[in-house]
């Protein structure tokens, strides 16, 4: 920690920020430049109150040296982490390092018919883990939440049909029981990244945990997030960059493309990207992962839905079977040059 | 709902959105322009799915007419709202229309001394209904996490005994029925703007919920929130605005002054501002609450903490006692130029 | 300038930061910490090239010690400057300290009659410098862009007459020779804040500059900024706040109040607010006003319009006279609290 | 144009909109709902004054439907448009549709002998186009601000040498015909990107410009600005994705990776990526080209710099000559699977 005094503070300031930094148990070491002290505190930063140094009389700013997360950090853990998926009643899936992953799915399970056959077809595409929403965080409370326990059992049962490994959102610390009763991989949505409570709950069991990037977090707060989680003794986190929220108007998220470089520079955690929440359209969701994948990311979360002849495709962000599946393919070639490799 | 297409589609798309909106319910007004179609749906706008309409052949895009909070909006009540808060164990105290209200306390409830100290002060200064954190959401999992249950009846006590009422955060779901038994309002933090079991469970109480803004949030995403608490019942929501995240970096969130006057258009409810949070550190407090009254907000919540001979203050952002007081003499004269007024 | 290594470098690195720093006149100071060590760089830190010292290897962050402006800074003068415009033709004007200042006037002048008429109502509702746009930064090239050196003449005519000073925005180098020969003020607006060129230009001329903020400027860009006008001789700058670019899509920009007090503590130049920009929209002008005088603002520039019988008003964001009247009322009221004045 | 009533208004309100757009040569169509009217103004969208209609008793919000640009829009010209550059004293290079492009050179040319040795390892490493800066925007007046003419003359000499069109940066108005003189491509800075003058001023010459996005500017603003160029004859714009300002705080700008589609949807101007502006430090423009032109751009912008055995390399930014000509080898491979080509 490094503590830069205002110019021209009084010799009894300085004395006061030594003290104070000695009683939290850390040595203080002086430079005294042409017109400012600058005092560092060495020792064990953890062990130092940085709030309580700033409000010190004659404190300009306080500079943090060590990152404050260490569970998280690629310090602590140099190589990549390799999450395993599933490994119950499918087979596992794995993702870091050198292992991509696909999951896709509805965004919403709507009903048993309709999530089997989009199961099939994302499985057909290439995807090896299946998602779908059985609770859904609206932001109007008159749209549809979701069908709860009913859509989780269906999740299970054709996950366990098809083979591939389930995913699907918990929103409430109430629900986490209940979720993980089902699930294979707990998702925890943007809005939810700073809900500490059910980081704490999800970090309690023994199921690989979706961190999404909430809509104003740094990549620090992100893993902050993630911190939590591995505080508690779980040690499967995948980050997942979704988008921030910024001034552009033509999208509904900017995707921050180089959290990927920076998120893999400062952790060892696995990270995908979501194109289809970031985009908010189809015709970006494409681009949007191709350029995930070519930035440095582990895989891909992506919305499908088949357009039956009686109705129209439900969500303006889903991609048709078809277009899922050739963009897999165009995913698959990226990844390869980065020696990377979607199982298939 | 406005449906605007695409210049040059053909016929088949304009009818297919037609039939699609008169599927709905709605009636379909057609007005053709020079280069594009533009389709009117009238009827309840509630019952249009725009999202689907959105993802129509031909569609550029859909524009909704009607504001989708209802509760919440002025259309529905055009009066300023006045909430109470209180008057069970301690005296009630109002906000909303002329009635300006002044929360203060300790961020965080250290100990029962400490407490006591504080409000007596606050009281004093002219605070009257006292705040004190016994939750704490906490960015790193490292850092002190609050009293809990202890912190609350000691809250309570301090309340009772200064005849003010109290107001402490709520996290989780789980704590909703434990926090109810002791506070007067909830306070939903930022990061929990969008959480919405959390909203639900707040709604099922009797007690005045307040809502901080999000640090994402449009004011219409807020308001959307504050229907969520309004829709299970409980009208009693107050607003608080603190700060945005924007790229300004020389505090650590931007106050977003515009929200008051914008929020106050939209909606009845009352808004107050807490300049503590948005700032992050003392000097800027004053300036930023004066500037909310000044806009039109109904009230402040400001954190105060007391310096002891023996040690620092804690808390950058806290304001000294004597710092609070003569804010209050501030703020009662900007209200007053409002035709508003704190109580005694 | 402080150069923070990467943990677990080798001595050599250490070695390497410590004889650049030398070489560039300045003194290293070494600080060894449990995990890093913490290089402070001791003299002139202008000498320093921070650019250089993070490319090298093993240097993981360096932090600037001192604000890389100087002449706009408080550090260099510690009262509150006072600017003087007008003063020739016209009574001078005085901003900064205990002196608020209000211009008003039409956003463009659109003929001789429309400003004359504007140019009255204004003088009676408070106002004691006018403004209007000769040259106008439209986004669009299709929209009108000011009558140029015609309405310069009027601008010119129509000040003397009614003895106010004026002042009219600047926008290309070769216009300041030409606008020089008319104004008593040159406005530098938001999208050029970082016309580096155009700076230095009427920072060799004597007139007073209003500098508003860029749309993507921090307060520290803001000052940089100033320091070009400054640096060329030139000591008479005003800051303008007029919003910032947010996510915030109720309004135009979002008007970053907190950087009054910011600008204010950092530096000794009067600053101003421009509210009609901000809000884009004449029902939140007021309340914006208001709030940045009760931020610590020395005055605000605000757009009034007429509405004459036979026409409606332009401009959605322009008071009406009788409306900007009445404002000027309640900021004379909330100046009086700060112990500042609007001249009678 | 859409005209959306406020609910409940009199009838006269909507009589006098009526008015209004027929006396604008428009005609007006009525779609009257259950609680609003909304008002379609048919006819040509250029002669409607947007700003009037918004300000007239009762309107609520005015929708434009048609884009506000048109030289620079996919519906004026439905193919990419193909750039050329150079072809006078060098080999001419094209960009867009299948050609893609690679700037590189160093950040400032600071002496002959550097721009050589630069030049001539980033044309072995697969650039085509040389670029260098001459003038340079600089956020301190006490910053290097280049060397002007005799930069150009070496930028000149060096791009002839070694048979590649060159690109430099103009940043004011009376700069254009000098660099006209030498530059086969004008580069015009992100905070110049609203410099209207300016950029009308490169609009009348006979060269390519590269026209870099602003840090606040979405991609509506950033086509409207290629407008005023496009608009004054010249038809060869390309635009540059640099970073937008947002609140991460680990990067300089946030790449906006989306705007490529969204740009490419809207525009059919060729769009490349600047990656060393947007990351601010060398390990990450890797990545971000990568990304970039897998989101589908035509090319990218790279600064290169050497590091002579004396001396440590400049600019954190800049990549050394061997990482430039390994990423142009990974670039290659991206551009083909989207079947474009690099020249060699």
């Amino acid at each position: 920690m490094i503590i830069v005094m205002a110019a021209n503070v009084p010799q009894a300031s300085v004395d006061r920020v030594v003290s104070e930094i000695e009683r939290m148990g850390c040595k203080a070491h002086l430079s005294r430049g042409t017109f400012r002290t600058v005092i560092g505190a060495i020792g064990e930063e953890g062990a130092i109150d940085q709030h309580r140094l700033t409000t010190l009389d004659g404190v300009e700013k306080v500079v943090p040296i060590m990152t404050p997360y260490k569970l998280a950090s690629r310090e602590f853990h140099e190589e990549d982490s390799v999450v395993q998926i599933g490994g119950r009643s499918t087979p596992r899936q794995l993702v870091g390092g050198k292992h991509a992953l696909s999951i896709a799915g509805p965004c919403t399970i709507e009903n048993r018919e309709m999530l089997w056959r989009i199961a099939r077809h994302v499985k057909e595409g290439g995807a090896t883990v299946l998602r779908g929403g059985a609770f859904k965080p609206r932001t109007s409370p008159y749209s549809f939440q979701g069908l709860g326990e009913q859509a989780l059992q269906w999740l299970r049962e054709c996950g366990d049909e098809l083979g591939m490994p389930i995913c699907t959102e918990v929103m409430d610390t109430r629900q986490v029981e209940l979720v993980n009763q089902y699930t294979d991989m707990f998702q925890i949505g943007a809005r939810n990244m700073q809900n500490f409570d059910l980081l704490r709950e999800v970090g309690k069991t023994d199921k690989p945990v979706l961190l999404k990037r909430g809509l104003a977090a740094t990549v620090k707060d992100w893993l902050l997030s993630a911190e939590y989680v591995l505080s508690q003794g779980n040690r499967a986190v995948i980050l997942c960059e979704r988008g921030i929220k910024t001034f552009e108007d033509s999208i509904r998220f900017t995707m921050d493309i180089t959290s990927i470089p920076v998120a893999r520079k400062l952790s060892h955690l696995p990270i995908i990207v979501d194109p289809s929440h970031a985009a908010g359209r189809r015709d970006y969701v494409g681009a949007l992962a191709c350029a995930g994948m070519a930035a440095g990311a582990h895989g891909t979360m992506i919305e499908v839905h088949y357009c039956p002849a009686e109705a129209q495709c439900d969500g303006p962000q889903a991609l048709l079977p078809e277009t899922f599946a050739s963009l897999m393919t165009q995913l698959r070639l990226i990844a390869k040059l980065y020696g990377r490799e979607f199982p298939n």
